[in-house]
């Protein structure tokens, strides 16, 4: 007689019983890992705030026994990524491998990427590297790490949560360093938004964007910011986006990166024009991203408006329209 | 036959046809508006956060026809405030009357106030005052000003919105100047606290308190302040009091006013030792406010330890164990 039992029994036992030269040994040590790109600061949150976006980066990674060391990538930048070991994904697996002692047992890998993500224009490109190899070598060691703190081996490694907190954990985050710790707070936005991004015909590193950068600014300006910002993560957090409209300004890091971005204000005005609620540089630029309500209907007007402005001061741009992604890095198949 | 249409015709007929002589007419012209003690700040949130606590001034106003003109006041500050036409509650008064269109009639007014806010010690009780004539005014002149419009007119006459906004409104406010106006934001945090506020037997003018900020701050300090404004924020709107031990840090304001409040870093050391989630300068000082949560049953070690770091100081205070008010300024009788 079968029944449920026994058939569940077979069924186990099938997959007990299969003999272990059926299936290669690295099958249990591959995963395909899916990060968001993700933009920085979203005006007044300078270096604490930032959102994921639905817009994705790949790792499909084999963690090897020997030596051999491949990496592929496709798309968005493949042609500058180094495929030796200093291709950043793998200095984040052999890190994660380090922390969690697999680093004797784990010395080569197959790294194949395939990227979306623009490189250098500030939708943190770099950080799905990271937080990509810390989550794929870390799901195939068994997970031994929580999201925190693959976020505290991500921002030792960017050097900053900005990016790699929204990579993660998805959503909008606010993040807090503190002696050299990291501590992240992600929500959905209770507003749901829509975001449109443009991308902008050159590049922009963070490093020439970081030193345009006073050493001090005003008490006023940094008021300006304090309370932006604030009302920002109220109006995100309770769902109110009649508050939004002033919420999106800056006045600690955009006025003196505008000479980086031609048109930057132009741009911002345009969107605003069009509609948006607001409208900043993503991280450091070179995109700028306005921000609308997913039911106002004025993404394509935005960002029509956004790449004319950018066009007008002879810039050529396309644009993107995203939404919030809400999953973070997710593993997809292991 | 008597029915209930009867009775209420019975009852409208008696009210429409009282005599006017009957009551005077100045008890159409009389109100009695409760505004609490606010503390502003909250730590980051210099110049922006505010939250309304359950400490409250009454103002018991009537408004008169004639140029009589009567102040009585009880209770804190009361030898101190002004009986004649300074009086800032009567100012308030009449800047609502002037915006309104009712200066004209109204020339002179009795002024009752019972003070329990201290003076002079960052818990907004000028605030109260210039709140209390406003509301007052505007509910006896048939309240034609909604809450935002007495906000914009209290923000005219205190200079600042940090306490008008939380004692208009109640709960926690973020506000946000722009081009002269102001928008506030008002929410009841998600996790339920307890204010522990310590009044030292000393006064401290918000004049000299600001006299000695810097007018620039390093861009470090000004991302420090942006970070814990933004995560107070969300862990108060989403009730997150895992969230709140780092919130509360100050760069901005607090490190240049310490040395105008004796032993005040002991006083916040004393506060979270004792269990306080976190503690700050209450508005520009005297007081010190720590915040623990309600059910933690901290509250009174909470004081006694921040009443003793202060004797240690040579600072004799007093403790009070505030909620959170949640009405904000509210008409008692009219």
């Amino acid at each position: 007689m079968r029944n449920f039992t026994d058939k569940k029994s077979a069924h186990k036992k099938s997959v007990d019983n299969k003999p272990a030269n059926k299936k290669p040994v690295d099958n249990k040590n591959r995963v395909i890992v899916r990060v968001p790109g993700t933009s920085a600061n979203c005006g007044p949150g300078f270096d604490c705030l930032g959102v994921a976006a639905t817009i994705y980066n790949y790792l499909d990674l084999t963690l090897l026994r020997t030596n051999k060391f491949i990496v592929e990538s496709k798309g968005a930048g493949s042609d500058k990524l180094p495929r030796n070991r200093r291709n950043l994904a793998w200095q984040a697996i052999k890190k994660l491998l380090e922390v969690t002692g697999h680093a004797e047992e784990y010395k080569g890998a197959i790294i194949r990427m395939k990227s979306n993500v623009p490189i250098s224009r500030g939708l943190g490109s770099s950080s799905t590297a990271i937080v990509a190899g810390l989550t794929a070598a870390n799901a195939i060691v068994g997970s031994p790490l929580d999201k925190n703190e693959l976020l505290t081996l991500a921002t030792e490694l960017e050097g900053h949560p900005d990016n790699v907190a929204p990579a993660i954990f998805g959503g909008f985050t606010v993040s807090v360093m503190n002696n050299g710790g990291v501590q992240t707070f992600s929500f959905m936005p209770r507003v749901k938004l829509k975001l449109i991004v443009t991308v902008p015909n050159f590049e922009l590193s963070t490093r020439i964007a970081r030193k345009v950068l006073p050493k001090n600014v005003s008490m006023k300006d940094a008021i300006f910011n304090v309370s932006r910002a604030s009302m920002l993560i109220a109006a995100l957090v309770e769902g109110r986006a009649d508050l939004l409209p002033l919420a999106f300004d800056d006045a600690l890091h955009q006025p003196y990166r505008k000479k980086l971005v031609p048109g930057m204000t132009e741009v911002f005005e345009a969107a605003k024009s069009a509609g948006a609620l607001g409208a900043a540089i993503s991280g450091a630029g070179s995109c700028l991203i306005a921000f609308t309500t997913a039911d106002s209907g004025l993404e394509n007007k935005i960002a029509a408006a956004m790449v004319e402005a950018f066009k007008s001061h002879g810039v050529d741009s396309k644009a993107l329209i995203l939404n919030v992604d809400r999953h973070g890095a997710q593993v997809m198949k292991h």
